[in-house]
């Protein structure tokens, strides 16, 4: 796999509160051509939290078989415990994942210390399935992974990388520091921290508004590679207030309706969540708008963010 | 269903990291001498989110099968979409669950608020199987349930109470003074806040201890009711260190350890948790014994108690 | 020191921002008749944060001058230097305080660990010119004072007790377990556990609410004190609505609107802080009319507390 | 003033316990040929919080004294009132520096919204003798100064700029997107995330390390200004190492070795904190040397940089 460039994690519509695979595999078919290195299906922002097993294996069989030909497929993976976490990677292998994004656990905090979970991730490093990305997201597990775990875990052949949503840049920067010399690739997990990343050696990032806007995305990864910050950095300014409202200020629900306002099958959140209130979807629709990404990207955008944003 | 005394967390036993339904079974029979009100399943003690969902229910109607005429079986809940939780409920109930004990839904933690909350509750009282117990748990879930979610799910008649693992005595207090006159039962979920939630009129609590030492929780209740304070206080203190050593000090790994010291069957904690290591294991087995609860109670043990401790 | 009952952590009255000493030294003898047993200046609620040091000596200067013979005088002390915590109880001493109530520094978190706290306690007491109080305040300090700093620390002779506002009840149990061997007096830090930490073992309390309802907090003191349990807690129930609007809920500007409701001399805060906007003000005024505290106490209300509440 | 560029938020040194400002003159003069804009008194590195009203005022004078021609002198401000902190502004205006750099209110937590932080802000811009910079430093104070006061604040006049700690760069990159039409600069607060900062539109750094490698934070700057974007990263990573030594590792007793080992004056931290233990002074030193910054930069060190470090 070469672990770079930008990977949306595929939100999971729903209609009716049942999962939508047709809408799932239109999403898909309809990234495609926008430049993304693969996706990632099961994140947080799939709702992985509220899908059964064999939901589970249905969302990744439905990627795999609409992805493009040579899209890296990546299933998110979310267990307390490690023999159903080995269990479920060789599940998803035989739907068609490349890669498994492994969730430390989380629930027995105090008890769960760095070096249990060096444990964790080296127990499924030797025996899964797939290769192994490392999936810090603390602001729903209560938990960080940092350098500590995630250094000493890079040199493990079948430890290839780590997706960072801490935001933490000065743990981003101190991991990929300490790594640099190993075949491990560090995801930003948002598009807010994506340029900033990439500044610090970043191999791309993991954007929920990959959902809404790939091509800006994209392009925001190809100016940094191009070398043309002062557009990477616009672009970044411009994709602020987005990001922002499809994960952080509206959550999952904004996502679902930043997508349907671009042109994407978002569907509804599964119960307890709800869809976006009237005057939310509003702010959304108004957000969008100004940051030029309303009803959805041509390719003339990227062309545009190229040429100077 | 009376809602009052003392229920154990139900740990669950695992060899060779398999489910153990026998030792579960083994340990319900010798718990049930003991004086306690009923049993809960698939607690955070018993390692809940490390099982499959058909061991989930094996746990259930091992329980069930296992514990006395008359005693209430309450079984753990932790999903977070509300369609899964109903499910759930239906299936525990087919094995002999009386009651639910709901976790909240804690993933989306910024979406996840009280009024979110509360609807999720009130969703499951109206349409489960089961009449619901919330389960506020903020150590592993990071997220709390206070008396704005509490106090109004108090009046739907499905909605029976409350256990409160949070300490927050103040919380607790200002729970049962607006349910008070509710059939609403508030139970403390640890045995270190047993008698404090006792004198401000807490119905009981769900103790990991009473995994270990069934009898002496019990005792503390009885003292209570019994309007013997000094006694009771004097019973508190000498639980403080147990208590601790079997919870936030050595988690489950402590419990388990704790409960093959004193006469039942722990077994292993599910990777990647651990059994104690040695060092540990012996500070268990001092703080036992200086509690005189090694190898366990015997039925002399609440007598004394009871004579002034 | 008795250290025992309840005491008023005065709140400090400006007028124009101006320190208004002859309406603190109205507040003190308005007090004098309620039965408490001392006085704390300089305390949170008494905005020490916001006096200069020559404003902080003569707000205990009038405290100990206008208060009744025989009230104990304690004074607050809150410095990130050893040498300025020193320096200033030397002073207090001078003008009247009799004890220290000392705050642990708090700005360099990480550095400041237990065992540090545990040596500045400890040069204070050996060195200090007053017996020293720990004053454990977590939700303004962001670091807890436990059982590991305060156990040992009792041992000192001049470390004379605690008091404890973090409302941890377990941990507050778990100190006085520790500690009731020793001549060390916890106290509660607020009125909303002031009967679950007299129920395991506290000494008193130390109350913002004493500020308002004097009479009330040491009723519940007494009701403890005297067996009757059942009146105690039912007064405890009714405090917890008040004690919150002038404490958690409104803060500063609740407390000194309800000192105003009830007869004493609030003042305005010290911008940055303000005066209740109006509808927050109706808030504090329903809530004092329904716990019957609006327009102050008469001696009846504690005779009719014993009677039965 | 410029805002731009590297200032060392200088340590105090003391001996004996004692402030000993012949060492600070010393320091500020031996850093003086470094590059540095300007220089930072009284901020969470000097120890302010441990500084009597006097020292405060001396620390100032001694360091615009002893600054060269041109420098920036900037003094810290911590005062939980208003009226503190204008009259402090104006003595240290008295004594020699040109802006304020002024920490939020932060003890009664709950009361301390944006709202009565913009008001604070809003009241010392519109009155203080100096100018104002907003100093973010949640790790210490416990609250967080975000874009919702930053940003009104930044069309205010007098507030110039704002020194951000809190390490958060999706909140840097917003609250510069927000505010780079107003001539409002923002500072990073630390060595560890100036590249990143700088790559978003900072206009510079306030960095404990630049007490101890000046002209190492003074070439990252450079670097990054000069467009040598590879090299500047390379530095970045260097410096991550000494950078967490001397803040989040081992804190102002690390910061102090340091500067010792370095060949400034670091002297003793006040008490309680105490000076770094023989075995993590040998840390400090190895990763000191492993920075190749043992025993102080010469200026070959800042052209090695430049060339391609």
């Amino acid at each position: 796999m070469q672990l770079t460039g930008v990977y949306p994690p595929l939100a999971t519509p729903f209609v009716n509160q049942e999962l939508a695979l047709d809408l799932l595999a239109a999403n898909v078919r309809k990234l495609a051509p926008a430049g993304l290195t693969g996706f990632v299906a099961l994140g947080s922002n799939g709702e992985l939290p509220t899908l059964t097993e064999t939901e589970k294996l249905q969302v990744v069989e439905t990627v795999a078989a609409n992805a493009p030909a040579g899209a890296e497929i990546i299933a998110g993976v979310a267990y307390e415990s490690t023999r159903q976490a080995l269990a479920f990677i060789e599940q998803a292998a035989g739907c068609g994942a490349q890669a498994a994004l492994v969730l430390p656990p989380a629930y027995y905090k105090s008890a769960l210390t760095p070096a249990v979970h060096r444990e964790f991730f080296t127990v499924l490093a030797d025996q899964a399935a797939l290769p192994i990305l490392i999936y810090n997201m603390p602001a729903y597990t209560g938990v960080n992974v940092g350098p500590d775990v995630a250094v000493p875990l890079a040199e493990h052949p079948r430890v290839i990388g780590m997706k960072d949503s801490s935001g933490n840049i000065v743990q981003i920067t101190d991991i990929i520091r300490q790594t640099r010399q190993q075949d491990f690739a560090v995801l930003a997990g948002s598009a807010s921290f994506l340029f900033t990343s990439l500044c610090v050696g970043a191999a791309g990032g993991v954007a929920a508004l990959a959902n809404v806007a790939p091509r800006a995305c994209v392009s925001l990864f190809n100016l940094y590679q191009q070398g043309t910050l002062a557009e990477a950095q616009a672009l970044q300014y411009r994709l602020m207030a987005p990001n922002a409202a499809v994960t952080t200020r509206f959550g999952i629900a904004g996502l679902k309706a930043a997508m349907a306002l671009c042109g994407f099958h978002g569907g509804e959140p599964r119960h307890p969540l709800t869809p976006l209130p009237q005057r939310q979807l509003e702010s959304v629709r108004v957000i969008l708008a100004e940051a030029r990404l309303l009803f959805g990207e041509t390719s003339n955008d990227a062309a545009n963010d190229a040429a100077g944003g």
